[in-house]
């Protein structure tokens, strides 16, 4: 029996290079939007709607009951809207079963341009286990998309794909060098995953405005360890 | 005074998101196009006519007196060219005073793609060292361009890249995730670069064809250590 395929995309911009009619797509955003959808999620937020621009954000959230509007353009809190991208600002007690209308610079871009997939589910090391399980169980062909910075190879999100790699890399097919690297960078990092990343241009960009502790929390694997899925339009807990 | 910038683009399709017009663009296609040119300009050759289609090859072929056509496509040597993409195939004997008029899958591509370029050279492990003291030499910012493989990510460029930067890196501002992750790459390869490319699609790909020692060849450092730039769209020894 042959095994499914596993490939790994560095940038939106390099999508058009696979095929996602026939994958399961992690869409890959570390620093912050999939670390954040796994925390609100895992901690009963009823839904997540993620939307491309903030003029969506708010219209929707406008119209939708028990909902909060929540993204950021360029690592700020985006104008008009209520919350940010950090998965610490979605505790429980503040976020179950109400609706999250989120917005993001990268992950939620990326995400609607992977509409054609078979799948979607988002990624990160909060919910890496999770994520390894179902794919290992689903038996279909897989995408890592890493959401990169604004099209820019980034290193958190590569990392997270070595580790997925590394993880379950022998349920599937791999012939892909993506994949080698962001595994050959995993086994160079994890021993201080938030060490390693300390030297990286979005670790620098958000630590300007003082996101440090945030970031280090985006390094805990299994954390919020939920399994998030695109359905009908809005990430839930499957 | 400020350093000049250093960065790494991993494919011909990130290559918009770089200024090119003010820095010296490295063309990288270890496995060959770049490795076969640092060959043939050190034996000798008058020059190297880089040309994006095969048409164009045997056409420009015929019109020049000494000239030799090569190239290939999909790692084969194309239908109606003469020689192919291999450094092995160009000894001085052969090559010196010649005219090699030659295109590739990747590599001549992604060259006339950056004619805007502020200068362009080539680079290979071959003649990382002359590469290396020119970039140092001219406090010009620089982009590393990988030419890869149709467009997707390839281990054997980005860890040229990676040797480049570890080598000069000190001579540079450097704020690139690209040029931090072939970085980790080279560290992780540089005591066995052979060995460690041989889990890479390329090499899977051209040994198919029987291209082992050609891949070992063109893994031997500062080989045939010539800096080879782009004069008047030609490929001459500096």
């Amino acid at each position: 029996m042959s095994l499914p395929k596993l490939e790994t995309c560095f940038s939106p911009s390099l999508l058009h290079l696979y095929d996602i009619k026939d994958s399961i797509v992690v869409i890959i955003d570390v620093f912050r939007a999939t670390s954040t959808i796994a925390a609100a999620v895992h901690n009963g937020a009823a839904e997540i709607i993620p939307v491309d621009s903030v003029a969506k954000c708010i219209e929707l959230g406008a119209q939708i009951p028990n909902s909060l509007t929540a993204g950021e353009r360029d690592g700020k809190v985006a104008e008009g809207l209520q919350h940010g991208n950090s998965p610490l600002e979605y505790p429980r007690d503040f976020i179950e079963n109400k609706t999250l209308v989120l917005t993001t610079t990268n992950g939620t871009r990326l995400l609607h341009m992977c509409s054609d997939a078979n799948e979607i589910i988002t990624g990160s090391f909060l919910n890496l286990g999770a994520v390894c399980d179902y794919l290992v169980s689903q038996k279909k062909n897989v995408l890592l998309a890493c959401a990169s910075w604004k099209d820019r190879y980034n290193l958190e999100d590569s990392l997270f794909a070595g580790a997925v790699y590394e993880s379950i890399g022998k349920h599937f097919e791999m012939n892909c060098d993506s994949t080698r690297a962001a595994t050959h960078l995993y086994k160079a990092a994890k021993n201080d995953l938030y060490g390693f990343i300390q030297d990286s241009s979005h670790f620098l960009r958000l630590s300007k405005f003082g996101l440090q502790y945030d970031m280090e929390y985006c390094c805990k694997i299994n954390e919020h360890n939920v399994l998030v899925k695109l359905v009908d339009d809005k990430l839930v807990a499957l």
